[in-house]
């Protein structure tokens, strides 16, 4: 179709694609507006009559989101469809500032699809992160996860299909149904919360499922404005936060030089010298994880793997379990 | 203790109180920061110097809410500490306005608590409404339905324990527990959003797990601010909305007069007539149920069912499976 | 440009169209994400399999604005670019739910351009409605109202290129610039709360000058979501909300039939029967307005008053006090 | 009165006291909700059963807010009563996630306090902050300047009067008041969205004037919630954030030891260097910037200038423009 509306072919390329995630699930950029073009636009309205010339829309945009002006970010939205496993859409939906149109157990029947956490992602307790995922499990308690996971999703979808056979009420019927049960909505977003959505997603802190699906969105960031996806991984993903203690730490090892910074020679900072500055034990070893130079992710989509939405729908379709349904005109 | 804000008894006599909600949840008003007197200080503040005098409290509560002035609502606070199955947890997180903190499923260990429908609600699917339970299903398929609910809970609950004890991850160990699973959290919303929230929530339509959960909500709002409740009683739960046409409808049927209003003898509007102002057959039948004279709930709460938060907390602690863990300082 | 976006004819036909609004004013339609074709599509990821057949777009728009299902609108945006009086501007801003990126005078030189009230609309303050107005003023009294802003604009304006001219700071310099001063700004919304907005800013109650920029919009509205702006007017805008009381006035004066409503003949209810159901005096007369028969207001833009963006640049451009800047570059 | 809820005597100390801010502002404390102690509450709900015993209130609430864990914070709430002149209140408006009520110029007589800046801060454009303040003017400009306000506002005051005297409609009779006119509000937002506005209005960056409000506001927060206050201090308002190309400089420059940090002997970064980083010139001299030891902002109140509510009250009522006023009852 023909539009005077900006656009942008990188993204329209993608447009409409089924980009699998995990066993069962998909992201999907539905539609979108706006691109790098806007959030300049955006800017520039402050920037009115008067004001000396700025740098082109590259040097704008890192500069917004260097300083954080994220205002003309909002400016740029994002629709997606998305499937995924229900504790993955309850830590997703925590983000507020989005809007969401989810299926509904409560008029619909569920498809009957389950998350099988992968043997490579099935770790024990982290040690050190009170939250997180540590060494990789034996394979043995893999193969018997794997066989409780099976027996209690048999017991729960028979559960289920025999309820909804039985006319039970589906708000009823769903309520045993296991987490891992994929779920599915549509989730529009604009650019400046989607990318503190990321930010906080691909993290290695979040739990490995949801940031599957955050780096495929990333992708799709990088696609439709490219500008704003190089400075958010400049400034905010591989960027740090350094505490008022931190900063007196730098100040007393380097220097600023005439045009550009020195180490100061022979000077070093043990323990003790971090603690008097404030910084608690943790915090020493939060700082010296920030002095490795860090790495540049890629979020790149691989195109080879999008799907037509068609055989997305149909296979959802087929899991759901069948029955003669008593149907009638509305 | 001792405090210059502003304090409501009705509101101090429940502060802390958990009152059960369902088989295993809770609600507990456990801060608040206003009453109606927050409502009308806020107003006021427009109507300032040169405006006419402007009647008492009540007046001005249910005149604000009357044409939706909202604004002053939100000048009060309310904080609770609930527990509800996760199916109902989902429901209520889409209400985006709120502030929550809930109980982590990657960090902790879940009680393995599950909800369990009572026989009296345990309904088939509703014929008329889409989303909803139609009539009492017979006693044997609910005695069937419990004997596959404890089958999958044992199983589910078995595995978690397993899988906790063998330190697995604790966010993978949890992805089958049931949604019928209790949660927990702390959620603070301001009464505006509150008052929108048990609109939806109270009503008819929403599922009865969650109503149950509103309905002691809006008893705690009655304590903490009688005016905006009763004015929401009056003008929004038991209100109604009527479109353009029913407009028509009505300003056929009825006549203005002096000093108030007149049935016109003899008017009568059939389908026809009504179809011809624009009302769908669904809408006729909305129309009719508006002119039946509303009841006019009441969510007084029962302070015989108070518990002290020391017993709750209790309970649910005896609910997380025991194993011995390696704990280590921080 | 070509683009696998939905689109909308009558919406691309204005996109970047200027539609004037008062002297110095304008509203124009920047871009759009999506039709009534999204809200139909996000409404139905809720409807999945297993759903009775529901019937089409305009009837499922309809059932959802007439039911407050309101989260499938906010899958349509809308970007508009304005210019206002600050006095519009601050009244506008109070809705929270929008983007916006504003002109801004700490950067930027303002436009001299100030809003004259034309002398239809140059009125006395109403002795019913406390914040609006009544009758028009005698011309006398507009030819010195309109002597006086006269006056202080020239001495504003001077006063402001005289500090500019000296290089006083820009955020000082205009702290003396009257509220009638136009400003600019993006304005980005979904199609919920824009209609949300709408709804209190075409009403009656809403301030001349910010309903005339509120009409334009609606017309738009009306070119990007037909269905959705149908919808609108007949269930939000033309309808009403109808309280406890009012509803058991109505029960009482009219009578459900088996396919329609009729009058019960010789039925009234007088000042004193409407208090005994709870109407206070200000409520017998709004249940009056409520029983007339309601107009039904047409938004539609006249296309030809658009004016090109280039021509509205610069007449803003003109406005700016003219002087030599030193420049550098950034 | 007595209550059950949390209190904070610090905070009692100044409720409802009036810190004068500018010529004819001020600020007052009106209520709050919770204090560290809801912070700790809410963040320990996700650390339920069986996690690791964590430090103590201080660490708790620092370790949140180094990770960025702002959750907790939104269960702290204030509500303000301010007044600023409207340049002030646009600026402060901007910030979406607080509630308001504002002195309404459409109901009420505004009070004719217009905002004078003192000749301190009587500055010229800056040469290097495109948007801010640089050297002080000229005495003989602030003299000049002063004479131009003051005609202005004697003007504007005097249109005001005769309009309101001759019963303009309020809503129109305003709209040449120049934008130095004080308004008041109340404004109520969470610690987390408060702490977020401070960290961008107590910033060099930020209109003086505005800065002045936020320093007052800042200083409350340190007595309702100090430690939240002092983590703010150290991890945001001192701290800062390094992007990806000053990260691998200070990986250069920088290397980790065993229970530290230390310079890297004889390593110097020039500009060419960082440039090849993908430092820009204008982040090199950022960069210089950050690495200078930070002071540490105090925002402490002082209790002597306190003034109580009614004598703030009565200054503003005695600037109402007086006149005899037809008034009837509501």
């Amino acid at each position: 179709m023909e539009t005077n509306r900006p656009t942008n072919p990188a993204a329209e390329e993608i447009l409409g694609g089924y980009f699998p995630v995990l066993d069962h699930g998909f992201v999907a950029l539905v539609d979108y507006m706006g691109s790098d073009g806007a959030v300049e636009q955006a800017a520039r309205v402050s920037y009115g009559a008067g004001t000396r010339k700025v740098s082109q829309t590259r040097g704008l945009v890192r500069y917004l989101r260097r300083h954080r002006h994220t205002t003309p970010s909002e400016m740029v939205e994002f629709k997606f469809h998305c499937a995924m496993p229900m504790f993955v859409a309850r830590q997703w939906i925590r983000h507020r500032t989005a809007s969401v149109n989810e299926y509904s157990g409560r008029y619909s029947l569920m498809p009957l699809l389950f998350y099988t956490p992968p043997e490579e992602h099935f770790s024990l307790q982290s040690a050190t992160n009170n939250q997180g995922r540590g060494d990789r499990a034996r394979t043995e308690l893999y193969r018997d996860a794997r066989e409780r996971w099976e027996r209690i999703r048999a017991a729960a979808g028979e559960a289920y299909g025999w309820m909804v056979e039985s006319d039970v009420a589906r708000e009823i019927a769903r309520i045993d149904l296991p987490l891992s049960t994929y779920t599915q909505w549509y989730w529009k977003i604009d650019l400046h919360n989607l990318l503190h959505f990321l930010s906080l997603r691909v993290d290695p802190h979040a739990q490995w499922e949801i940031r599957a699906f955050a780096e495929v969105m990333a992708g799709m960031v990088k696609r439709v404005a490219p500008l704003s996806y190089e400075a958010w991984v400049d400034y905010d993903l591989v960027g740090m936060s350094v505490s008022r203690g931190e900063r007196e730490a730098l100040a007393r090892l380097l220097a600023v030089r005439d045009d550009g910074v020195a180490a100061r020679s022979g000077v070093a900072l043990c323990g003790d010298d971090l603690a008097e500055l404030g910084l608690s034990g943790r915090e020493v070893r939060e700082l010296q994880a920030k002095l490795t130079a860090p790495g540049r992710p890629d979020f790149e989509l691989d195109l080879g793997h999008m799907r037509p939405a068609g055989e997305v729908a149909e296979e959802m379709a087929r899991a759901v379990p069948s029955f003669d349904e008593k149907t009638d005109g509305d």
